[in-house]
């Protein structure tokens, strides 16, 4: 790997671009950034050797990595493919895959792609949010591998393997599926949450100098990227949609408790919801919050 | 003080008798404890000198903190009242306040009483899950002040400044509501996203090896207890109601966009969400999730 481009250098990009600089993997770490302000801040950081416009630099890379909205990833990846060398890999990182796959089915050079999703990422956005360490001991997901030529694979490997992760395989509608429940949903959750909060600090004086770690770490996902996440309810959306409507249909038992003052039956769902802890102590072991 | 009793000797008592026994402020610590496993493990752990039943305790104290359920204390406190010594005082340190002090308006030695309600807290329960520090820097409210004697606020002012807690003051009417958003709508919110992903996981094997810390983030107060929380709810259904029927509808709002494939609406739901943004950094300087 004498070139590599990271396409997109916020959070994800930027700490990819750490990592590998670090493991001194390449001659070259060329970076793609459509916001100046972020490209600037990127050079600064030494995140990247330089930035340069997609085109001049997937030309002349091994592999591209792309780290940008999924809607985006959609739009460019089959012209992508189509300019990239002979024997290049370009990996994607978004966090929707089925839609991604299926536009580039019949790609001539469908076997140089690699589907992947590695499971990490905070509530911050850009490059300053970067940091080395936040993939470590955590779970990349690469889908459809059957597709991916063996020495695409074996590139992917490399890079997941210098990231600290472990790799695992599923189907692309397997993928978004599971995606929809443990993390797509937890972020709709959070954000409505904070506007619920937000609508009712308009109407009472103070009312945020009671919120505590709780309240926060609950919400701390509405911090997040509109301009990731909502291509991500895109991309997703029968799946999400199913989420969504179980989550509220849950909310409306215990709300349907609540009203007849059914503690017993109020206890009951809490303690249900209370069988998560050893799959908490689990993640924070694995993932620990920042 | 000579002798203080706490009532009920989980996260919040522990780590109360914790700063009491630092400070040096009292001759003897007693500790009231229903679960016998409990009382042994704070024997253990030297929160408390001796444990007594309740009325025994109650008798030969200067104050009386009760840090158990609010039905509870609801069921308890005017008889508490009937036993207090001359002097004496007692406060509580639960997470609603309305019943509470409608529960004691009239007794005759109501003065003797202070209703309080340091924000503070962890997911996590029972005397091992005390430290010291959990009270540091946060906010303590007291509703209703002016039905409290001049001796029993100053009682209080002492326990809560040995534990580093900053006094506001409020109704109990404000509290309750203020609360309904700020805490009651997270626990809630957490513990039915628990239960939405985890009855998936019964359909979806390995749903979980794919949940991160974002997940663990939203969810983290689906591991509290429902002893506590259950009568929570109880005592502030009207609000709690209120708050849940906001964040049903919010998330409504956010499926209809959904389904509608609004994406550029699904955007601006997000931006509006993420104007919590510097609250969540206040929040977390001042209150660091465990």
């Amino acid at each position: 790997m004498k070139r590599i481009t990271i396409v997109g250098l916020g959070l994800i990009g930027g700490s990819v671009a750490k990592e590998l600089d670090q493991a001194k993997v390449a001659l070259e770490l060329i970076g793609v950034e459509a916001n100046p302000a972020h490209a600037q801040e990127a050079l600064a950081l030494g995140l990247v050797h330089k930035v340069l416009p997609l085109q001049e630099a997937v030309r002349q890379s091994d592999v591209v990595l792309l780290a940008i909205p999924v809607n985006v990833i959609n739009k460019l990846l089959p012209e992508l493919l189509d300019h990239l060398a002979a024997g290049a890999v370009v990996i994607d990182l978004g966090s929707t895959k089925r839609q991604l796959c299926a536009s580039v089915k019949d790609h001539p050079k469908r076997g140089q792609y690699v589907a992947a999703h590695p499971i990490a990422g905070t509530e911050n956005t850009g490059p300053k949010a970067a940091f080395l360490g936040l993939f470590r001991g955590k779970i990349n997901i690469i889908c459809e591998q059957e597709a991916s030529s063996a020495e695409a694979l074996a590139t992917a490997a490399e890079i997941f393997n210098i990231l600290g992760m472990n790799t695992t395989y599923m189907t692309p509608e397997q993928h978004d599926r599971q995606l929809a429940y443990t993390s797509h949903l937890s972020h709709v959750s959070a954000f409505m949450l904070s506007t619920t909060v937000m609508k009712k600090g308009e109407e009472e004086e103070d009312l945020f100098a009671l919120a505590g770690s709780g309240f926060a770490s609950a919400v701390r996902l509405a911090k997040s990227s509109p301009a990731m996440w909502a291509p991500i309810a895109e991309q997703n959306v029968e799946y999400l949609n199913q989420a969504l409507s179980e989550y509220i249909a849950q909310l409306q038992r215990f709300q349907q408790r609540l009203q007849n003052k059914d503690i017993p039956g109020l206890f009951e769902l809490m303690k249900e919801a209370n069988s998560i802890s050893p799959l908490l102590d689990k993640i924070s072991k694995s993932h620990p919050i920042k």
